[in-house]
């Protein structure tokens, strides 16, 4: 079965890049019409980089050599659910769908603890462990009018 | 105020780098007593990534200039409030507060709609419209098990 191939090689990247110290136990592939066109595994300690986890590095790989930033007609194998931060950068990809190994329960098992994240997302700003405090709305605001006056800009 | 010259920053960035043709109107900067220590401008659609929004950016660009995988003790200023993917980058990069801009409900307005995205991660998997579907989690829970196992394991 070729979606279990898929999610096999992201299983594989999980283990194998693991094992090779570049970073925690997850990883992930991107296919496009049967083919991998991007990977990844993750890579925040090897790289000083937090936003390197398996998904994100797999999804730049593929748009850089898909010379785009959107995963039409895309799937995404992951061997873990995606965290907050994954997720996120699934749905500004925009790919067809998402095949996961491991839960985000399994994750928390092992110290990965993502449900934390989840929760702070669902309190208001105020009320997080990271404060978040407005500032200057009315200055940042004219960025935003200018975008809109942009005709030249590209949307995405 | 030192608070309000750096919101002013990520401001100007916002501003500027678009009307460069970067991205979005979307810009951050990264603080650390009192010095910007990473920088970041929305280049989604000028570097072909859609992670590359101004916070990822920035965490990214502060991580590497401080060589670390962790923002101890910094400050991050954000044009506009963070949407999912960044606001789970910044619990990952783990900083001390949070200053923003423009709201969510701002940014809403000019075309760009999180709250989509934070209403999709409070669904079930099976009703998103990013479908998300299991698989062979038996074989995915072997790259945990050797996680525990390993002893020369860098936590993060």
């Amino acid at each position: 079965m070729a979606e279990e191939k898929h999610m096999r090689e992201a299983i594989r990247l999980s283990l194998e890049m693991m094992l090779a110290g570049k970073g925690g136990p997850f990883g992930a592939v991107v296919v496009k019409n049967g083919e991998i066109v991007g990977i990844g595994y993750n890579q925040v300690t090897s790289t000083n980089d937090p936003t390197a986890h398996a998904e994100v590095v797999a999804i730049r790989d593929a748009c850089k050599n898909l010379d785009t930033y959107q995963l039409d007609d895309c799937e995404i194998y992951t061997s873990c659910e995606p965290c907050p931060m994954c997720l996120g950068a699934i749905y500004w990809a925009r790919p067809l769908r998402v095949y996961y190994g491991n839960t985000k329960e399994d994750a928390k098992a092992i110290g990965f603890d993502d449900q934390f994240i989840y929760e702070e997302l669902e309190k208001k700003l105020n009320e997080r462990s990271i404060p978040m405090l407005p500032m200057l709305r009315n200055e940042a605001l004219k960025a935003f009018e200018a975008w809109q006056e942009n005709d030249q800009k590209k949307e995405y």
